[in-house]
C-alpha cells in the first residue's frame, strides 16, 4: 500500500519523561493540566508537533519551555498510538526520555501556564491519559540502560561519593543493593577515578570523592557491558 | 503546551524492516514502488496508519499484505520525522522490524500491486526516501539484540547445525567469526540441546543437530546477557 494523503490523519504529539536525580531520589518532571480532559490532574510534559520541526526538535522545544534547559541527554524510546488513548480523538505520541542533574542550577521546573513539579518516583500521583504506562516504559528503558552502559555522567554531580552512585542505581532499580558487592563490581569496571579531595563540611568521617574517567566512560557507552546487579 | 487539534497534521505511516535468514544470508524484504515519487525504486514495505487501528495493528496488516503471515516477531524501534524526508509533504513514520524464518513455507514475498523481493543485505539496491537510514538503524538494533539475548528461535529452523547459527551471527554482525571461539562461547550459554539425530541426505560427514532449550531461552530473553563476539 502506498502513502496516502487524503485520509483523516491522527494528531501527533511528543511527550517527555524527564528523570532527575537528587541525592537518593529519582524524580520525574510532571505538569498539572489546566484544561479538560483530566483537568487538574498530573501528566508528562509534551505537546503538538509543528509542521516545520522534526520530532526531536519538538521534544527539545517542549523541554526548554518546561525546564529552561535545551542541552540534555534525550532519547526517543517509543511511540504510542492506541486508538482510544486520548478521549478527544486519535492522537499518536512519540515519547522521549531525558536525564538531568537536579544539582545543575540551570534546571528549573516551571512554565507560564501550568504548574510543574519534580515528583519522586516512589510517590507519584495518578497520571492522565496513558502516561503511567509511558512512564513505566521509560523507567524500564532506564533500568536496561544502567545495566548496559554507564549513565552517571548525566545524573550525578561532577565529583561524587560511592554512596551517591549506589543511591542512583538503587533509585533506578527500585531495590537496595549490597554495599560491598556493588562497590566491588562497580570498581571492576574501571570507570572511576579517585580524587585527591574529600568531601568538606561534614561531621561524619569524610568520604572519598570520585570522578568518571571520561575516555573509558565513552568507550563503554560505545561497547556496552552487562552489569549484573 | 497542551495538545492542539486545529493545526495542520503530519501524515502518519508505518514502515517495516523484515529480516529473513536463509542459510548463510541475511535478507530483507523490499517493495518496488509503482508510483511517484521514486517510481520504480525499491523501498521498505509500509503504508498509511488508519484511524481505527493501533500502530502495531497497522504494521501487522501491512506485513500480512506483503508476506501472507501475521504472526511474527515484531518490535517497534523508532519513529522518523525529519521535515523533508518525503518530497510530497510532511510524513512521520513509525518503524518496526520483524524477524522471519525463510525456511517457513507460509512466508512469501508478494503483493497484488507491487513487486516484492527478498534481497540479501550484502547487495542491496539504493532505497527510496530515508529508508537506507531506517534500515541501517534496524540492523544496528538487531546487532545489539544478538549480543544481548538469544534470537535464533525467530530466524533458524527448529533443528539446526552449529554452522547455521554461526552463519546467522556472521550475517547479522557482518564479519567472520572464529569457529572454535564462537562455539565455545555459544555452548557456554547453555541454550542448545544436542539431538539424537544427525542431518540426512548429505555427502560430507553428517553434522550434529541441535535445538534450543526453550525454558533457558526464555529466561535469557528476560534476563539478558552480554555475548562478546
Amino acid at each position: 500500500m502506498s502513502y496516502s494523503y487524503d485520509y483523516p490523519r491522527p494528531a501527533l504529539t511528543v511527550d517527555c519523561v524527564v528523570f532527575g536525580f537528587d541525592d537518593g531520589d529519582l524524580k520525574v518532571l510532571l505538569i498539572q493540566r489546566n484544561e479538560p480532559p483530566f483537568e487538574g490532574e498530573w501528566a508528562l510534559p509534551g505537546g503538538f508537533v509543528r509542521m516545520d520541526e522534526s520530532l526531536e526538535e519538538a521534544a527539545r522545544r517542549e523541554l526548554e519551555e518546561e525546564t529552561g534547559a535545551r542541552e540534555m541527554f534525550l532519547e526517543q524510546f517509543g511511540s504510542f498510538g492506541d486508538v482510544h488513548r486520548d478521549p478527544r480523538g486519535r492522537v499518536v505520541t512519540v515519547a522521549y526520555y531525558a536525564l538531568v542533574k537536579l544539582s545543575d542550577q540551570s534546571i528549573r521546573a516551571e512554565t507560564d501556564a501550568r504548574s510543574a513539579e519534580w515528583r519522586p518516583m516512589r510517590a507519584l500521583p495518578p497520571l492522565a491519559f496513558d502516561h503511567e504506562m509511558i512512564l513505566a516504559r521509560a523507567l524500564a528503558r532506564l533500568k536496561e540502560k544502567v545495566r548496559r552502559e554507564p549513565v552517571g555522567f548525566e545524573l550525578l554531580p561532577k565529583k561524587f561519593k560511592l554512596t551517591q552512585i549506589q543511591h542512583l542505581y538503587e533509585a533506578v532499580l527500585g531495590r537496595t543493593l549490597d554495599k560491598r558487592n556493588f562497590r566491588k563490581k562497580l570498581l571492576r569496571l574501571g570507570l572511576l577515578v579517585p580524587l585527591d579531595e574529600q568531601e568538606t563540611d561534614v561531621r561524619h568521617r569524610a568520604a572519598q570523592l570520585f570522578r568518571f574517567d571520561r575516555k573509558k566512560y565513552l568507550r563503554l557507552v560505545e561497547k556496552g557491558f552487562h552489569f549484573e546487579l
